[in-house]
């Protein structure tokens, strides 16, 4: 071995697709690595799709007008036949692409559309993407975030993206929704594909309706594509589910924000014996909180779960007790983004007998 | 070219490791396809990684014994060092390299510590998985799956790992949650790096309690991975947020098992103006749960949610008034998992003043 200089490079082969790794001999567990995640990427089948089109390559030239043609093996690798292929479906797969031949185009040639997907970027740290996610950033032409999207994030986009930051500087305002709504519809409408990357979950605290309804008002196609919210994602770092059986097994998601001019957080009301509350975006507001669950009977002594910028470098997780949650979050810094979540035990009975009456809350 | 039997591979050039994809020229669209993807996978500085580990492969074979080497390895590309080089910090993980190889062993050697993962997988679809879940997949020896999981998504998981069903087989009993906890800590406590993957998010109504006990009581590392759970994906296909600031902006997350002694459905009493309400696993108290909402002041004809079997290849979505529901679950042969989700806006009054107070509910 001493003597030799030549390396063979792991292979990764669906013939007649194959893709050979090569490190040089610097690296082989490097290159065991990177096969291992190939191979995930491509389904085992994936080389009878390859063979079937290159048999298919002399009618599809002969068929599809040159101006489709890219459009049309786009959809073959990227569309309907692939993923029916990738599960076992071949024969349909087969006559999927037979049908389009005659047709002279692939059915799903949309490239002149746009379209906006308003995608879910989870709490903060990148693998907290699902596939998904990454598949829509992977087909945008452009991307707009907001200032709760972590850098690394956008790597995840083509390099050739374009990305346009659509939040809140330090120091300068936030963009209006409506100035939001009307960026993202004019892209599409130029036939981009739109992707509006969010924050946590679209359909939670997420403005999602006025991009929606906005969309939806150009004609321009809109999908949501979910993403793990931020209260997930806080009991899990805190190692802590969020129901339990038997424990508490009612959930109640709740936001702090653009309350000011109420008297009490209506949510709190909901607060009680069996339940868990997950106050979003609530910092500001956790004198009133930790006043208003006391006023719900809540002992003073409970804890409430605070998580602080969860999977960013800057997460913070702790406890304080309900009556000292205020000055908790002073001592620790807490003062942008966290989750401040409260389990209350079946068994713990409140200590005082008369919570406010949830009838009393909002127009009614 | 019609004489040109040459074809020429793609390639992902991160010298000196260099991946190759050929197709033998059938489908270069696929090819350019999957250079993305790997593109994606290996960040641009990757190579001078390898480089540094060719220049220190000598020393580190005359230094690190041989049991060793290959833990040192993973750890250089799996772990610390590539997470720093990848982010630009070359010289710092350049330096945690050489502090290894002076200790003669990887930092981060665990090689012999099994570990739990309790994995969310959410709602069905493989590409509702998080990246931070298919890594666990992939790293997992041996994967503990119930009938809830998709075939599909269990393909994400190496070739050689185990994978053992605890769901219900058609007409048998489901393993009982103390037989899981056993099966999963026994494997653990052999060293092995176990994943327990669970439907949706495991932090809510995923029994993740248990399993997170039995896993401490025994000194285990365990983590939880959220997943997408069944309401946010059940709103996302619906095209519906589940909060809508100014007309929802409290989500109420209940589940509607293993009540069947209850008079009434106890969380149904936090439904009111302002409130969205997901029922999970509720199909079989349907009428119970309409009966209850219409006690709470809830006009009949309010529209229910409905999605079964979201993002499965069986996935039903529509609407029914809150009086019919019932009814319309019958008639569309909706038996198993479904979401029924209601969003009672601000704006609609209760049509009867007297709500069940919620502070008669449980152990009160």
């Amino acid at each position: 071995p001493d003597l030799c200089a030549l390396t063979t490079p792991s292979l990764v082969d669906r013939d007649p697709v194959v893709i050979a790794i090569g490190t040089e001999g610097t690296a082989p567990v490097l290159a065991r690595g990177i096969k291992t995640r190939i191979e995930e990427l491509l389904s085992p089948n994936l080389g009878g799709l390859a063979a079937l089109a290159g048999r298919l390559r002399p009618s599809v030239a002969a068929r599809v007008p040159r101006a489709k043609r890219r459009a049309f093996w786009a959809w073959v690798f990227n569309g309907a036949p692939r993923e029916m292929w990738s599960r076992g479906a071949e024969a349909h797969a087969a006559r999927a692409i037979k049908d389009a031949l005659t047709a002279r185009q692939a059915p799903e040639d949309t490239s002149d559309t746009g379209s906006i997907a308003l995608v879910g970027a989870g709490p903060g740290a990148r693998d907290h993407l699902t596939l998904r996610a990454v598949q829509r950033l992977q087909e945008a032409d452009v991307i707009f975030y907001d200032r709760l999207v972590e850098e690394d994030v956008l790597e995840l986009a083509r390099r050739d993206a374009e990305r346009v930051f659509v939040g809140k500087h330090v120091g300068a305002h936030a963009w209006p929704q409506e100035r939001i709504n009307a960026v993202i519809t004019a892209a599409a409408l130029q036939g981009q594909r739109v992707v509006r990357l969010k924050c946590g979950d679209p359909g939670i605290f997420g403005r999602t309706a006025e991009e929606l309804s906005a969309a939806r008002e150009a004609g321009i196609p809109v999908e949501i594509v979910p993403g793990i919210t931020a209260a997930s994602a806080a009991a899990a770092a805190m190692g802590a589910p969020l129901t339990e059986r038997g424990v508490c097994d009612t959930l109640i998601l709740a936001t702090g924000t653009g309350r000011a001019e109420a008297p009490l957080p209506d949510c709190v009301r909901h607060a009680g014996p069996g339940t868990a509350t997950a106050f979003y975006m609530a910092v500001g507001q956790a004198a009133r909180i930790s006043e208003a669950l006391l006023a719900q009977g809540c002992p003073g002594d409970m804890e409430i779960q605070v998580a602080a910028d969860v999977s960013k470098p800057s997460e913070q997780l702790f406890r304080a007790p309900v009556c000292d949650l205020e000055e908790s979050l002073r001592a620790r810094g807490v003062t942008g983004c966290a989750i401040l979540s409260l389990t209350w035990p079946k068994a713990v009975a409140r200590v005082s007998a008369a919570p406010l009456p949830l009838a009393a809350t909002a127009a009614e």
